[in-house]
């Protein structure tokens, strides 16, 4: 617990794409909130991206600036101090980062691309945040999906926090709120629709289009991932799965050990005979105690009109949280955009600084 | 905060019905979880009821005993000592109370009947546990419906913690949400079904039951007031509406401030013509900045199939959250019975004690 309240919050970004550039502004957004919530100054000292260069200015860069660079086609290093030599890449910035005397703690914010297979390079730049003596916030699933007890370990050995709310549903609580606001349960299952774009790909279907220009209209509004397979293939939704049996379900699986099928095979004629049925054809994910062990999976099936997953429609998500004593809950998010993605990271760095000096954010 | 961890928290519960004694074997059953959390043990020094007798044993009683003894007709007060001489009534108990020498917090659990029009006596119970030094804890929505700004005062004034997660959509965390896992966001609107028994008896006419019978049901069944003007005519609604608004948009309405219409004067015609509509008839709750002031309302609507309301049905309540910011927020509670009203009193207990010492509480 720091001794007084630091001068600042040191961030150090781990990628500069459509969401890191969103936290940027966002952070700009929500400087009154965050002052009146009792946080430090938010200072952001340090940019590794993969095309536009890396920097690192102790004294704090101006986010905005590095954001116009960017989206120009420029290099961030521009922004660092004349006879600097910029870091080369993001293990290069963290060591030199780790090293650097600051006025309050390092955080270190990941949002590279998801990777599935093995959750690299997000694992490494966790690995190597820790190692410089930084707390870690991410919004990528690999790390929680495929290495999560490793990391957890070492962030435990380093006396750092790990926090990772934007894996699953964006901003919307999952993780914090099973751990802060469902305290003295034991998380039983969780079943939800998670991936934006197969569900959107669906009602596509049931509106009789075809799957591929809906999936390319997702792909120009940003929310699909680059590579289609993640998506179509339930590969996301399988990462999130795997997240949630880690977190929630003290389960060590990775999103090879998720059954999962993809809705690349379904048709509008698919889609048709299950609304006449009464039905929704929908992707839906499943975690659950089984035995021993913690099993998840991901399949279209058909969803009851009655069920609350039936009303999740367009780019809604949805999960429902069961436990060994109440009845479930479910929590809907509406919608989602780069916004809801940024705010995840904005709340992390709330739940970091109420972890670091207890006491001192206000309860309101 | 406390220097050591203290040998108890010292729970005094004024009313003891069904929630109160639920509460009672919860804390049972919960035991391991929350000594896990890092909670010291839960002791229940007293008990005052209304027309069983009041107790005070500060080392603690057997909350068991207490309810057989409840149950069976008999009086708690046969759980104090000989030569004792018991408390007469809520106020005498909270005023020995706390005269007394304690190892550890002080905490008032205040269950006793809702009562819309002043919030009466719990609000004078609230002003008297807090000038004994308790902390509190409430599931009664008449303080935070009718004299919040007043309580809050008093609290802060005692710098004593007051919680009342079970206010609305029992221990389905709503206000715990908004607080803890939606930091720097400002609420501008909330929007709901958060009454159970007139949302089956909607349901009864859409199936072309009659009222009457449906409600007599759900007062058999525990879910119903006992008086049912509270549910039918929207007061409760109403109350939840003024704490929603009070707690998350800063206003200061009583439940007599909320425009409201209950449900008494619809038949199964007017339910069988929404679904004709294919919308569903729900006595939905909205809450929302209108100008420079905060409106409630509580009436009958046609809720549109798509729209996440129309699949909340039987016992389930939802609550939608709108911000500033982010795309809205939807929780959904699967069903309501006392054992999810208790659990709030459990979770309000958890926060209590992350409040109390910052930092002791596990993360997990």
């Amino acid at each position: 617990m720091p001794q007084a309240t630091p001068a600042a919050l040191n961030l150090v970004l781990i990628g500069f794409g459509h969401v890191a550039r969103t936290l940027v502004h966002l952070l700009d957004d929500r400087r009154a909130h965050l002052q009146e919530l009792g946080l430090p100054p938010v200072r952001i000292a340090g940019i590794a991206t993969a095309r536009h260069g890396c920097v690192l200015v102790p004294e704090g860069l101006e986010g905005s600036r590095a954001v116009s660079l960017v989206e120009s086609g420029g290099s961030v290093a521009a922004l660092g101090r004349a006879g600097d030599v910029p870091p080369r890449d993001a293990r290069a910035l963290l060591a030199r980062a780790g090293s650097l005397v600051l006025e309050g703690p390092l955080v270190v914010l990941e949002t590279t691309t998801l990777n599935v297979r093995d959750g690299e390079p997000a694992t490494t730049h966790v690995k190597a945040a820790l190692a410089a003596g930084a707390h870690v916030i991410t919004a990528n699933k690999g790390p929680i999906a495929c290495a999560w007890s490793e990391i957890r370990e070492a962030a435990a050995r380093a006396h750092r926090q790990l926090l990772f709310e934007g894996v699953v549903m964006d901003g919307i609580p999952v993780f914090n709120l099973v751990r802060d606001t469902l305290p003295a349960l034991t998380v039983v299952a969780v079943r939800g629709i998670v991936n934006t774009t197969t569900n959107y790909l669906l009602a596509a279907l049931e509106e009789g289009r075809d799957m591929a220009p809906a999936l390319a209209e997702m792909q120009a509004r940003g929310i699909a991932e680059a590579d289609a397979s993640l998506d179509v293939d339930g590969w996301d939704a399988a990462a999130k799965a795997a997240a949630l049996a880690n977190v929630l379900m003290e389960a060590r699986l990775t999103p090879a050990d998720v059954k999962r099928t993809g809705v690349a095979h379904l048709t509008t004629t698919d889609a048709r005979a299950a609304l006449d049925a009464q039905c929704r054809l929908k992707l839906v994910m499943h975690v659950r105690r089984e035995g021993g062990r913690v099993a998840a999976s991901v399949a279209p099936e058909r969803v009851a009109a009655g069920d609350v997953l039936a009303g999740v429609h367009g780019t809604m998500n949805a999960l429902t949280i069961s436990t060994d004593r109440l009845s479930d809950l479910t929590v809907i998010q509406h919608g989602g955009s780069l916004v809801e993605t940024a705010y995840a990271l904005v709340s992390d760095l709330v739940t970091l600084w109420r972890r670091l000096a207890p006491g001192t954010v206000s309860a309101r």
